[in-house]
């Protein structure tokens, strides 16, 4: 059973989808799952490598023999505000899995403020039989994205076919087929020609709190929607939630759709939830499959044991 | 202004994007809009050509010299229905804006039922935060097509590139690139392969009625959406409410998304507006846009009056 290294497993998940999974992954590898009490007090100096999704914030004073640290979901956030951080590689979790759910998310979610979903909801509720007049169709209206890596490209070309017109922008320009890009300094300009906004940022440094009023108010006002709206699917730390409740009072957003917030789980009293034209999913977008991460993370430790160099490591400085 | 033959147009569309449109088209043309009610009592022997969405069940009798009749829709039911319907070439409406919105409308719904849209809004309502732990992906679920003209062609190619497994049916068989199709004597395989069955199909003599409690009963009940759904955007007179109505009661079906009715507007005392599993959409799946209807009877005209043959002619045969 273990003659290869042992792994250690902290990952915060539906804890039902980690015991599932459990059994089929790392054959032949020890596992110290920190999810049972047992292992609580345990010595973990012997582990090589670690699967976490916000770890116990003692957990790498612990585990201080670690080689890789392997992040259980596409941001690594909830590892790089760890004080007692080793300097060890970090993985991302890249998934085929995790990319094609983010943009059914990001599809539904454009559709339905295009489609007038919260409108013909209401008119539902009403027994009002109204078909709205002026519908815009996707090739009038313009998704900007902002956050460029695997998701951001994946959720880019299902839009564009869809109809959309989509544009992109990242901290440094990134170039995707048959979508104009902009770079830190075309921010406004990216503004400016943007109807929906779709934020699939990482969180660092540069983009806590980038989505408040000030960004808001550069956002496109004389789109087909009759108002800019705004889609949060990346980190909930990079939007100023105050900003966001007097925006969508005030008109300065038409509407959004929010899968990410600056606490988590979302507090009962947070006025987002009773907003009529905001959608609130419980950080569902891309749930990271566990059976999918464990395959990802033995492929990973396969390529670094038979001496290929890891794939999706975070860059530290840029912070993804 | 009147140098080329009369156009007749009987469109029981919205009146004021007829008003808006009819400025721009026909240019050179005498254009006698029913619409307007100074032509009530007007002769119409002149008129040549006819653009008509339910006209008047006089309409033809009235109107004797006419040469083509151009329906304002993907369906011509609505003519084929007339008593008094002459032997003379039917042109359906086929447009790339009418696709592309339909396609949206598919697309969304499907999406909705796939990521937990009812469930996610009625949490939301109640501000619970809890994420579905089993939450199938795209290629989880497999989507049945009946109808493969433009409109069915176009939704699969864009459920497949969301993800989507789809299946096709038809009445005679329709070879689609990736996509397995169907023909009459296969519907009883199909609906046994499908999870979300998308109705698309004309309103013939053949598909009067045929989504009822044996159809939906023959659906997959092993799907990964726990339940089959139905969605209709192709005509009610293709839905038995009735049966309808009892199935997304006793969970044959687990949910329907339904644009068209089998009386339209949908009255206030149908069940259906309340069904907690139901999304109602008055018809908007795809509303013609007026102005391109009217290119489109222009370039069919000019076709006809240079010799060309028509596009889209009706086969009367089988009534699409």
């Amino acid at each position: 059973m273990s003659d290869k290294s042992p792994i250690l497993i902290d990952l915060r998940f539906d804890r039902d989808s980690v015991l599932r999974a459990l059994p089929e992954a790392f054959a032949g590898r020890q596992v110290i799952d920190l999810g049972d009490p047992a292992n609580r007090e345990r010595d973990l100096s012997e582990a090589t490598y670690a699967v976490v999704w916000k770890p116990d914030p003692d957990l790498f004073r612990r585990a201080n023999g670690l080689k890789a640290i392997f992040s259980g979901g596409a941001g690594v956030d909830h590892i790089l505000s760890n004080y007692q951080l080793p300097d060890l590689p970090i993985v991302r979790f890249v998934d085929r899995s995790l990319t094609d759910r983010m943009s059914e998310w990001v599809v539904w979610q454009c559709l339905h403020h295009l489609r007038n979903g919260f409108t013909y909801a209401e008119q539902q509720r009403m027994r009002v039989w109204n078909e709205i007049a002026a519908q815009p169709e996707a090739r009038d209206v313009t998704v900007g994205i902002m956050g460029l890596g695997v998701l951001g490209a994946d959720a880019a070309a299902k839009l564009k076919i869809m109809g959309f017109r989509v544009i992109g922008w990242s901290r440094s320009k990134k170039e995707i087929d048959g979508v104009e890009t902009f770079n830190a300094g075309g921010l406004d300009e990216f503004l400016g020609r943007t109807d929906i906004l779709v934020g699939l940022l990482p969180l660092t440094d540069d983009t806590r709190g980038i989505y408040d009023r000030g960004l808001f108010s550069k956002l496109s006002r004389t789109g087909a929607l009759g108002g800019p709206i705004f889609l949060n699917a990346g980190r909930g730390g990079s939007q100023n939630e105050g900003d966001l409740v007097g925006c969508l009072t005030d008109g300065t957003l038409k509407a959004a759709s929010l899968d990410v917030f600056v606490n988590e789980p979302l507090g009962p009293d947070s006025p987002l939830w009773a907003l009529p034209n905001v959608v609130v999913t419980p950080h569902a977008a891309a749930s990271s499959e566990v059976r999918a991460l464990f395959r990802h993370v033995e492929q990973q430790i396969e390529r670094l044991e038979s001496g290929e160099p890891l794939q999706f490591v975070v860059d530290r400085t840029s912070g993804y």
